[in-house]
């Protein structure tokens, strides 16, 4: 809990360093709401019981309850960030960080605004979350849904079979080409050359070359809304340029992201395995962060049917809490689960009014307390208890304590003890934490 | 958002004072483990749909899941707290702050004590909370589930009813005496007199004076049960009176607390209505925070009856927000739904690029930064959208500024600019960030 606090906290403040405002929407949204924006993975949803009323589903991530909510508010522009639950029904495969219930944190642009100036926001912002985390090496594979479409369209591919054939190009980062082309083919019903054509295409990745490569591309050229796709990129790349991380961004054809809102740029970061140190499991955790443009999802919710323009992207935080705490299980690393700063203990019988008394002046004073509450612990107890929960001061009443009007104030550390007038102990202490 | 987070903070950072970690449980749990833990309101569960696997439910409250992890978890001893949502079935009256999602912040403290220190400390948090919040006066009712089953023996009510009566008792914060009787005679079988019995307990309320009396009460003190609980409380108060809070405390015969698990110590916070100011809505918001202790529940899901005894507090955030949120629009005050320090603008065409390169330097010197997402916005147009969302300062770039390699930053309020040198405006920043 407290490793996966300090992960959310440096998510929400790179949020909010860009200027994002924080939202919440109910957990649950009425089911249709939710149905047919999944692709194939709709089948993961959870329902609620019809106990009368409407009929409910768990939401299944936070990008279409935001898309329900500017079109119910009838919202035109919005920055927000979101931090919550989603709950999806699959058979939980722990190893990989994958959960039926698990946190997701969300930014999104929603408005109509210049081309790529916030779709590179949403790639600079990705971007520093995962510099921050120290999470090692990442990279940040972009494409476009229309270059996507563009491709399948001059490789052959029947525009019915677009989003089927998507999915499955989508399982190329947990798949080999051969399994993939497989699938297409058999269980999809694609003629064998058109899969070797795409074949030749999700091959490809680099930088910005690549896209005026593509440009070039016989096929690919012909295709209207490949080279809409393909011009965007080249502008996006010169903000990523900008922003000065132009160097973590690949273009890879092989991208294909599988929900079915997308409409422009898609993205996915992944890190890039470090050789496994001594004694340390390989990772495999697949992408930590993704996200991309949906242009056509506020308009579904719309009953007129207006459209407004997001983008946006999603960190993985589950898997992100996976590999951290995997790391510091690695290398033996401890943290307290608690922020106590002082321990209020006694050496003799019969304080407990006394320990009372002085804990209340700490919690009023805002200093982090803590006290066994036992009528009369004994001294090596409570001193034993501030060592293994990490308390570093421990202030002291007793008998001699009593009769000479002072504190003694002890360093759990250091074992060193030094006596302070009672009326001034709070001060001393409040001292001592300002300056460690 | 921008209040709910803040209270909300006030909140967490008082139980992390009172040296809690901070737990997670999922959203569901088993049916089973739900049922019969709630008297009369167990119709309110929100049941998921059967789609093969476990039948699950949403949480209902914080206490119950937390009472099944340590009994799953075999936990002897946890100070922990948890915010998180539940879910009820209620039509919503929102205007009595009460949804069908809400957030809930508990704190609970298990383990087998010396008694009422935990206990008493349960009531001084709950003290520092609402003396924080600064929601105005209120008070906390106490009372002891064996003196009300104590009190119910000796007026006369079969055991069988105990819980049924219990839950009556518990309208009398929003009911009048006389309906409360009603429903007790006529809709669950009470004899009159009987009931009339207990009219003249509940009226009881007061101080540590009130227990004494309660001592010497010549039906009341011939009952085991409540000679234990008025001994509790008596030590209670001497523990309330070190912590300096005993005058916040009523000894208050009519609480009752509905909820079926509670064996000991039970209180409820109520804010004291302060006479309505000029054009302020009277509010009528019930409880704001409650507790007691539940010694039984842990051993309910423990195979072998374990037991684990709990005592905690839930604090009522979504009434408080909405306490908070009706006197800021009374008061016609505004909060500022985003934390932006910075604005990047500059008054020329043709200066994206440069706007680009400012903003990324502020967000990498971690600068809460935004700019607007357009090639060539006008200036006016800019500064308004600083003024309408409150960012205290602009860096503007513009052809001049470019030619002398300065960057000019502009107070919003003052209207007042000073040229900085390139390299030097991120520290102006700083500093005039950490000034302000």
């Amino acid at each position: 809990m407290v490793v996966r606090e300090k992960i959310l906290d440096l998510v929400i403040s790179c949020f909010k360093r860009h200027g994002a405002k924080g939202m919440d929407t109910p957990a649950f949204e009425l089911k249709e709401t939710l149905t047919e924006k999944y692709g194939e993975d709709s089948g993961l949803m959870y329902d609620l019981k019809d106990q009368g009323g409407e009929l409910l589903s768990l939401r299944y991530d936070l990008t279409v309850p935001f898309a329900r909510y500017l079109a119910m508010n009838k919202v035109k522009k919005m920055k927000r960030y979101h931090v919550g639950k989603v709950w999806r029904r699959e058979s939980p495969t722990i190893v990989q960080g994958r959960y039926r219930e698990f946190c997701q944190c969300d930014f999104d642009i929603a408005g109509q605004f210049d081309p790529m100036i916030p779709d590179a926001e949403c790639l600079k912002i990705m971007c520093e979350i995962l510099s921050g985390l120290q999470l090692g090496d990442f990279l940040i594979k972009v494409n476009d849904r229309r270059i996507v479409d563009g491709m399948f369209a001059v490789c052959g591919v029947p525009e019915s079979k677009f989003r089927a054939i998507c999915s499955s190009i989508d399982k190329l980062d947990k798949m080999a080409w051969k399994d993939v082309r497989h699938e297409m083919v058999v269980k999809k019903g694609l003629a064998p050359e058109v899969a070797d054509r795409i074949g030749d295409y999700v091959q490809c990745h680099g930088g910005v070359s690549l896209v005026e490569q593509m440009f070039q591309d016989p096929r690919l050229s012909q295709n209207k809304q490949a080279l809409e796709g393909l011009g965007d990129l080249k502008l996006l790349f010169e903000y990523l340029t900008l922003f000065g991380i132009a160097d973590k961004i690949s273009f890879d054809l092989s991208l294909a992201r599988g929900l079915d809102y997308y409409t422009g740029v898609i993205y996915e970061a992944v890190l890039l395995q470090t050789p496994t140190q001594a004694g340390e499991e390989p990772l495999n955790v697949g992408s930590v962060a993704a996200g991309g443009r949906y242009d056509g999802l506020v308009g579904m919710f719309d009953p007129k049917g207006h459209k407004v323009p997001c983008v946006g992207l999603s960190i993985g935080v589950e898997r992100i809490f996976y590999i951290v705490e995997q790391r510091m299980k690695t290398k033996g690393e401890k943290v307290r689960t608690t922020e106590t700063q002082v321990f209020v203990a006694t050496p003799q019988k019969n304080f407990l009014q006394e320990r009372l008394k002085l804990i209340a002046e700490l919690w009023d004073s805002g200093i982090k307390a803590e006290m066994l509450y036992k009528n009369n612990p004994k001294l090596l107890t409570q001193l034993h208890y501030c060592e293994s929960t990490g308390i570093p001061l421990v202030v002291i009443i007793g008998e001699q304590e009593l009769k000479e009007g002072v504190i003694k104030i002890r360093s759990v550390a250091s074992r060193e003890e030094v006596a302070i007038k009672r009326e001034n102990f709070v001060a001393e202490i409040q001292k001592r934490l300002s300056e460690s």
